[in-house]
């Protein structure tokens, strides 16, 4: 995955989550070193309809797979600064 | 809510997201200092089967709502150490 391309993508996830992927929302999870496979496979399930919420649905509905897997990667990187 | 509690019934979960909240196994989520309300929601919505997994409908099942709001809390504390 690139990292890289997963930060630039991150710009529109960080007015949730945080610009460090803590978000300042109680509802809204932090993303900061979560298991990139977990964040993968919830992008998946928000995209895939098999998870369920309004806002996320609009969100992974622009995501490409590769936006996917790199948005997961580089909130993974984060946790290891 | 009750963190000490919480830490007691936390015993459970450990073995998926690990001692102190940080799992190893890629799928399961990371839980160490993630949001209160946003666990408490996640746990309530896999009790009432608004979110699907079948693990996690288990021990959903078998939490009460204390237990929930404690275990939230516990974990959230475990990044303010």
């Amino acid at each position: 995955a690139d990292i890289e391309a997963g930060k630039k993508k991150a710009a529109v996830c960080a007015a949730c989550h945080g610009q460090d992927g803590i978000s300042m929302i109680p509802n809204y999870p932090n993303l900061k070193g979560q298991k990139a496979a977990y964040t993968e496979k919830q992008l998946f399930a928000f995209k895939d309809k098999k998870r369920n919420d309004p806002i996320m649905a609009a969100q992974a509905a622009a995501l490409s797979d590769d936006d996917i897997k790199n948005l997961a990667a580089y909130y993974e990187s984060l946790g290891k600064k």
